[in-house]
């Protein structure tokens, strides 16, 4: 990113900055080093999931050799230190402590006593399976592992200007380019979950090592060149011993390992290895100027965010492998929806925008952020969703194993605990999505209030954007720096009416790629205006999607919104809402946090008929009546904070 | 079965009955040979189940001696073999014939070969785990199989009065009373799959064996009063591997084991294990006079039927544990209705109206009858379902694995192959439900053409059923015994008027718990007519049931109609009908067979909108319209005989 500077002011995000500093990260610190009184939940009934402790510091001291004992956890254990490292780097740069650097920077030490003489870095290898090192690369998340200390390293080093961690990186960069490439003496192929090209291709930004770019344009276009690899690499290994119980029988498309990427046109298997691949393709396509595999990437975006993507943002529709299905196959109530998928979706969309602006990655961005992302952290900040439904039925997630993995209140941590060090991380590198930087305009992805000061071809420039959003649509942008420069506002899908004003007179624009460009001279003190009509919007689905037809969704702004029993009532299921519904906002300082709720009339669908014993009965001898029946809908993102209860975003169409 | 002739001669089970001759079993004689040319298909993605061949009498032929080599298949893969033999006998009964006896006569040769010399039968044990014998109950399976054994050998006594299978069938109970019990040296406890308690109380029926009943009772009372027994039992064992690989992890209720049965009030669990066992209690109540299990009995009825039942009489919730979930728990497109289980629910049935004369143990026999067992048949009797599903998008089925389970065509064989020979068996043994004779009253259950003599108080009562049932409601009965019998006629739930006469009279009636009863002093053709009115019925469900809220049901007599895409178009999620909506009933004689059809006009729901590249959109923008559609439906038991398409049972309702 080119920002040199920016302070977010809105108190919707500052709340969220607060909680990271104050609450998720010396927690999640705390839990990695099993200090926290916690209880760890399986995100699913596998058990092969270890739930007991996170063992994570441990298992770095223990590598280090200032520790005996065991390795305990998942393979990619490593990776929840590492997730959190750059989190706290991220949060250091805004709110600079000396007493969290000194956690950070001993942490660094330890990890860097931890990396064997030669680069390697993994705790799992360096303690239980020297000899098995890059020998079951489907299964041992090593190159995973390693993208995320890199990433780790480069953002630490963008926050504290420290190279400690940087040095350890590169040292395990250069491990890496010596390991693999097309060489007959080097390791021909790649990880089972990509992430190491992400960080290979952002330390190839901090360093300029070509090396580091090769390396990820290598991974990237070997994979799925040969379908059969991993399936080599496991019968090659003389140890059978698996590292992950479970993994053997996932189909290459698991690993989107079935084809080269370049033919790759539809999102198959793991969802967030998918969008990790598609964010590194669009990081090469810009790095590399390569144009073929940005067209990848584009057709990758269309199928995930045309065919396969929930309202909320969430991807995944199914438990089993984490994983897409098939174009329309949405069900809301067994979907998978990770949060590290809508992480990863906006990774991927935020890389899009750096090679072709369009504000459909923007809008894209915002609806994962503001939906699955933040709802899947509770308002504490210590408790975590993995999966994220749009239905909920407490009494049937209990009972019905294949809803098992669709938790009804969001657990402290889990043992596969990938997921709350990527929301914080997300989270507190907020300004690197907020803006892109491009042929000298300032494109705004995100409304949010900041001071900025923004570098664009090689000049600052400052400007402030004060709002409310996502609570209301009125922007204002004073311009701090006289200079020429592109301001382009993006008018988000949603909205459908608005007013732009330059020093309160009506501007003319063009909407171009979903931005309004201003490009001008402009003066210090300039405002520019920019009022969102943000009407409560009622949403329809394509006449595929088998789960959402006949029914509506309300949306307000970047949020959907929801109901939930407690508000509501049982059976949310029989309420009916008319999309010529007038809805009331209410402005409430609640448990939920200062939010805006939706009240308006549905239609409870009530029968004259005493079931009692029956199960089915004649329909002809019932007579349905609608009763009104006030409803309270509250943002998505806040649902399942006030226990457990049913909830339900999608409500079936009233036909008045 | 009080039952001494009947002679069925409806078209519509006549024709079944040649299937299961001259189709069926003579194929599955083949598959369990292993000469078949087929395919045989896992009934889900497990990988523990082998799937090449069946292998089943050649491990006869391997425990017998007469062979060498190693069990293959199931560890219950007996049972394959003792279900063919059982609707072998039924078939032998109605349709004697020297070849098929010369084959099963040699069966039950080979099998009393392959039993040892103190009555221990089983080919796994006896060939591959001789020391495990009775040591691993909850998955050996060992008691299962010899119920089923026990089954067969008192099914082809009665069918050809020959005793040598009866005598191996003794000779493994006896083994069994000696082996079980409370004495110190015996073994305290039960079967994992419930099954055996079912042939010692069907073998004590005919040769009066107390030990028998008694061994039944033991098992049953035993059952849930220790929920750890089975990890007991496996704690105990030294050799640790397991005998079916992913059952480990079910919890007790799995094999309702997780409290005593006379405590149990939810069915819990596996839905055939429920049934098999409420089989046994029904059965244990009528022989031993038992009405705290008669009790207990009736109370799973009710929750099953009145809670946990698809309209179609499918039970099972989900895939996971092939299990029952929790009330009003009813998906239509992940669940898993077994073919067996409503097998299952047919025997509870049959047997809790020998307790209990009340219609709606029939009504529910009936509908299970004709909609999930025959349906779990293909028109041809050589392809079966294992699930059936009440909706089906088969591009969803094969790519979303949480539904991999649902076949959208039936498959030729299972590699867990209980589903085929058990509706063989229950097809050919139809006659033993059609009556109930208590209390000198003859209570008619199932409607069908057939003549008959039956046994009511010693005495022999001789009459003619005529009808075209399902087809038609007409039923006609001429007496051919001159004597004083009550004949009760069972008034279906579906069905709200009808007419009744006796020798052309109408007939003052009174309908107590379902039935009517004409008690009078018969004479030589005398006639009695009753017309059940049989128009098209449409059902609604209890609003608790989230999968069916909002839609009906079509039902015509027994029969639950359903549409395909075939006939109708795809995306028949988008027809609505309305509770008025008028049917023409077709007859046809098809691919479907001679069938009737119907045909009514629903509204699809269309919009003006061209969804393009939208996955949602502003439903105020969005004109929908209903634009008519001439629909057909089929009998829900046809589908899926034509190819794989799109199948619906329950239809959104229209609101007009």
């Amino acid at each position: 990113m080119n920002n040199i500077n920016i302070k977010i002011t809105t108190p919707f995000w500052l709340n969220y900055f607060k909680l990271i500093k104050n609450e998720m990260l010396p927690y999640q610190w705390a839990v990695l080093n099993d200090t926290a009184d916690i209880v760890i939940e399986k995100e699913r009934d596998a058990a092969y999931i270890p739930s007991q402790k996170s063992h994570a510091i441990e298992n770095f001291k223990i590598a280090a050799g200032l520790k005996t004992g065991h390795h305990y956890g998942m393979v990619f254990q490593d990776s929840d230190v590492y997730k959190w490292l750059e989190a706290a780097a991220y949060c250091l740069k805004r709110f600079p402590d000396k007493e969290v650097q000194k956690i950070t920077d001993d942490l660094i030490n330890l990890i860097g006593k931890a990396q064997e003489s030669n680069g390697y870095l993994n705790t799992y290898f360096t303690i239980e399976a020297p000899t098995r090192k890059f020998k079951r690369l489907y299964q041992s998340h090593e190159l995973y592992c390693a993208g995320h200390f890199i990433e780790a390293a480069v953002a630490y080093y963008e926050a504290v200007n420290n190279k400690h961690a940087l040095n350890i990186a590169c040292k395990l960069a250069d491990h890496l380019c010596h390991t693999f490439g097309n060489a007959p003496n080097q390791i021909h192929d790649y990880d089972g979950h990509e992430e190491i090209e992400i960080g290979l291709l952002r330390l190839y930004k901090i360093t300029k090592n070509k090396n580091y770019l090769n390396l990820a344009h290598f991974f990237l276009y070997e994979r799925g060149k040969d379908p059969e690899f991993f399936h080599k690499q496991v019968s090659a290994d003389p140890d059978k011993s698996v590292l992950i119980e479970g993994m053997d029988n996932f189909k290459a498309s698991y690993y989107q390992n079935h084809k080269p990427i370049l033919e790759q046109t539809t999102a198959e298997g793991h969802a967030v290895r998918v969008t990790y691949m598609c964010t590194a393709m669009a990081m090469l396509a810009n790095e590399a100027d390569d144009t073929a595999i940005l067209e990848a990437a584009k057709k990758l975006w269309q199928n995930i965010t045309q065919k396969r993507m929930y309202i909320t943002g969430g991807i995944g529709s199914t438990v089993i492998g984490e994983a897409f299905t098939t174009d329309y196959d949405l069900p809301n109530d067994s979907m998978y929806c990770e949060t590290c998928a809508s992480i990863g979706l906006i990774f991927f969309a935020g890389n899009m925008l750096k090679n072709d602006i369009n504000s459909h990655y923007s809008n894209i961005m915002e609806k994962a952020l503001y939906n699955t992302v933040i709802g899947g952290m509770a308002l504490d900040g210590k408790h975590f969703f993995y999966v994220n439904p749009l239905e909920v039925n407490p009494a049937i997630c209990h009972t019905n194993p294949s809803k098992s993995h669709v938790k009804t209140t969001r657990p402290a941590w889990f043992g596969c605990a990938c997921c709350p060090p990527n929301i914080a991380r997300l989270i507190a590198s907020l300004d690197s999505y907020i803006y892109t930087i491009k042929n000298n305009i300032i494109y705004c992805n995100l409304y949010l209030a900041n001071c900025c000061t923004l570098s664009v071809n090689g000049k600052n420039i400052a400007f402030t954007e004060e709002t409310n959003y996502p609570w209301d649509g009125n922007i204002n942008f004073t311009i701090n720096t006289a200079r020429q420069f592109g301001l382009g506002l993006r008018i988000p899908d949603w909205c459908e009416s608005f007013t732009l004003k330059l020093n309160d007179k009506n501007l003319l624009y063009n909407i171009k790629n979903g931005f309004i460009i201003i490009d001008r001279n402009w003066s210090v003190n300039d405002q520019i205006e920019l009022i969102l009509s943000m009407p409560v919007q009622i949403y329809t689905s394509h006449p595929s999607i088998i789960a959402d037809s006949g029914k509506l969704a309300i949306q307000r702004g970047p949020l959907m919104y929801c109901l939930e029993g407690v508000d509501n009532g049982s059976n949310l299921h029989l309420l009916y809402l008319s999309k010529n519904a007038i809805f009331t906002e209410q402005q409430k300082n609640s448990a939920l946090g200062n939010i805006i709720t939706l009240e308006t009339t549905a239609q409870k669908l009530c029968s004259d008929f005493n079931w009692h014993n029956h199960l089915y009965y004649n329909a002809r001898h019932i007579k349905n009546k609608f009763i009104p029946q006030k409803i309270q809908l509250i943002p998505y993102y806040t649902w399942g904070n006030r226990g457990e209860n049913e909830m339900r975003l999608w409500l079936n169409e009233y036909n008045s």
